[in-house]
């Protein structure tokens, strides 16, 4: 079909540009020169924008147009939907309005590290303000099914609505009120090896040896080290993660790296059929966080998984730690303010919280200047926990004042359908004691990554585990893992 | 002037893919994963070519002629020669053939490593005859004054033709010969240090060390690892070199960093007025390594600098040498058949046997067949030495696979501007043995930094030290430093 070919003859240079911003900025998170900041920014600003300025090209969005009528396979039809997706964001949301948004945005992120360090939410409460009346004007740009919210939603998390979020969340909610309350009060919410220092270097050798036996491939994939951990795709061939180091509680950077392996995984084995085209990259930020989760909690956490750890950590960290530690040092539970050191029982209340904030506030209910208390009422109820100030509250997330309204709930339904992959892989637990990573990569490859964007998440899921998202799976592991 | 403005503008876009792409070049020599290079050569080709449809946008040509007409001072007529310089290259030689020689270089490249391992020049021979070829119509297609060759050495070295070489070039051939003869009969070949082993976290810091001393500025500049030395501009505020470590003989890195910092200092000491626009990069390969050279064998190799060294090196790398041995360590003349491993003082003779060569080639008066017999008794006419194979005769340099016929004159040209800076500049000695690298600095920005590509080299020369190059500085250099 000659219009799928001048359509991806076109969409080549967008990928181009891309992939070098993403190398700009995999480069300025790693081993950029402090002093630069300024100038980096200008250059990757610059090539968005003529990303931007070829994805809007007219006679480019009339092929998509063509195409989406014309469509004669899924590769065509998931072309179609993803660019039309972008098409759509830019073209809908006026340039100058973007602009305007953008500006505040570099603005907002400063001022929340400011509020953040003198623990004050009055100083940022202006600028979150502003963010949530540009994201409301932008949900009516772009349109919604039930809620403004949706808008936002769908940026991150294609085709889902508070109609799907709310009754999940709901039932999560109960569900795990539940569990939380059985297993705290049998289970450990401390462990020795939180304050067990660590070598830094055999602590990065260990990273790589785990790496290495889980199928990192270093030919292709680099692992450093940066303030956060993250995963970043720089094409098909180069993908890169980060970790870091802590000196102690050596989980932290290993727990990580294996996360963020989860994440490569899935962006290293996309078909490569789709390499180049608007299909290649992986569907959604729950679709991602299902699989950096999915070895995180789902694999790292069996004891089959500690039993293969014993010997590395005793080898090559020298931490005399067996099997049995390790299993219980990485599945303590305790609750804490912070959403990102909380436990896997916890972790989904934190997103909730955030989850009914954020829709409340885009959907008028709420203000800004309110969100501190109902932020610490709800902590009371859903952990019976205070935070001991706005620091470690309403301010600890960056994500609001980078405008990611809508973000928070693909963390929720990654940890979910990473119990639901698990229960639908017959005998994971087998394969891991038989170092057999092997065959999960390629169970995940098959079910999951070859597809790259070619589906919408929720027609995914539906066709690699015949349902839709459901809790019950993580319920499930939490139930046989905390007895 | 609102042509300038409409210029800039239209620039900017180029000035930001040139950043990106330098990005990407630094990343594949320093961190990228091995098995990455195909898909990072389609991405940086993609955006050089999206370079050239910006450079040879007709509207914006048609500014670039009328602001030749227009302009009213030193930096518009700067911006006009140096963009009209970029658009003639362009526009003169048709696309097809610039593509067809692109893809021929790149295969190239692969045939001369293969040739050069198995020291078989006449596997190179057929592809080095279709460079020359291609280079002979280019230079048709660019013009020249008095030979094809002029239209090649002025894509490296602005504004020079034969006419400036032969005669240069035969002065200091007579004059070196009669210092070499000289220094020979007196001089060192050899240096114990040569074979002493170092540390390499030592060497690291050493090199570290000595760069911060000498006001390498690591909040805008970084220093990594590659195959092969390079300094290269990511922006004015990110500038990065690289060095090599090889176990011992450790004047190999530290010089390399010396002479890298050259490099950078220039590209960082440009005029910030000048960011953004065609007039910020240093303006000749030829001036570019007069500032390295500078750093290198005008300064490193004094007495006073190596007294700077001598605790460092006790200190810091714990080897036991004197200043007068590390003196000696690096003024070893002794003639090798080897350019990249080449003291100062045979150095030249390389470079004038390559020029001869590939000026007589171009001009049609050798055959590629022939150069190896040619190459070999040059070398035994200038130095009295004889290359076992043709690996380590003329086979041993990359540059003519990559099509950089043209290139080799101007590092002699650094040579002899470097040592004629030096006369200009009173008290140098002085300074070093102060430690005041900072006066330094000064005077290279205020004498050639700062301008960028404003002037022309020649017309650069003229102004800040009132005479062409001129060779007799270097000769003087020789004449004072070995005796």
């Amino acid at each position: 079909m000659d219009l799928v070919k001048k359509i991806l003859d076109h969409y080549e240079k967008i990928w181009v540009l891309a992939k070098a911003n993403a190398v700009l900025e995999w480069d300025s998170e790693t081993y950029m020169p402090k002093g630069e900041t300024k100038e980096r920014g200008f250059i990757t600003s610059k090539i968005e924008s003529m990303i931007q300025d070829l994805m809007t090209d007219k006679e480019f969005i009339k092929w998509v147009e063509q195409l989406e009528e014309k469509a004669e396979n899924d590769f065509e039809k998931g072309i179609a939907r993803v660019l039309k997706r972008s098409i759509y964001y830019y073209t809908k949301i006026p340039k100058k309005e973007l602009e305007e948004y953008n500006k505040l945005i570099v603005e907002a992120v400063r001022v929340w590290e400011d509020a953040k360090k003198k623990s004050d939410f009055n100083r940022f409460a202006p600028y979150l303000e502003k963010i949530v009346e540009f994201k409301r004007k932008f949900a009516e740009y772009l349109g919604y099914k039930y809620s403004p919210y949706d808008a936002l939603l769908d940026r991150y998390e294609e085709g889902y609505t508070v109609k799907d979020i709310d009754p999940l969340f709901n039932r999560l909610k109960r569900d795990l009120k539940k569990e939380y309350e059985r297993i705290k009060e049998i289970w450990h919410d401390y462990h020795w090896l939180e304050n067990e220092p660590y070598n830094r270097e055999r602590m990065e050798l260990l990273n790589k040896t785990v790496l290495s036996m889980i199928g990192f491939d270093f030919n292709h994939m680099r692992l450093d080290v940066s303030a956060h951990p993250f995963t970043i795709e720089l094409g098909l061939y180069d993908i890169r993660i980060t970790t870091w180091y802590h000196k102690k509680d050596f989980r932290r950077s290993l727990l990580a790296v294996i996360h963020e392996f989860g994440h490569a995984l899935y962006e290293r084995q996309i078909d490569e059929k789709l390499w180049k085209t608007p299909l290649q990259g992986g569907v959604s930020l729950g679709i991602h966080e299902s699989q950096s989760r999915f070895w995180e909690i789902v694999v790292a956490k069996t004891k089959e998984f500690t039993q293969f750890l014993e010997p590395l950590v005793k080898n090559i960290l020298k931490i005399d730690a067996d099997s049995e530690d390790l299993f219980k040092y990485f599945t303590i539970v305790r609750p804490i303010p912070i959403r990102v050191e909380s436990d896997d029982v916890t972790y989904n209340f934190h997103i909730i919280l955030r989850y009914e904030i954020e829709r409340d506030l885009i959907e008028g209910k709420i203000d800004v200047r309110d969100i501190p208390e109902i932020w610490n009422e709800k902590m009371e109820q859903y952990l019976g926990i205070k935070p001991k100030n706005d620091s470690e509250g309403a301010l600890q997330d960056i994500h609001w004042s980078l405008g990611a309204i809508g973000y928070f709930p693909t963390y929720t339904l990654g940890n979910l359908i990473a119990a639901q992959i698990k229960y639908n892989f017959p005998d994971l637990e087998t394969h891991i004691e038989n170092k057999n990573f092997a065959t999960i990569r390629e169970y995940l490859r098959e079910k999951i990554h070859k597809y790259g964007s070619m589906y919408e998440p929720k027609v995914l899921l539906e066709k690699s585990f015949g349902e839709p998202v459901n809790e019950k799976y993580f319920i499930k592991l939490l139930r046989e893992r905390y007895r």
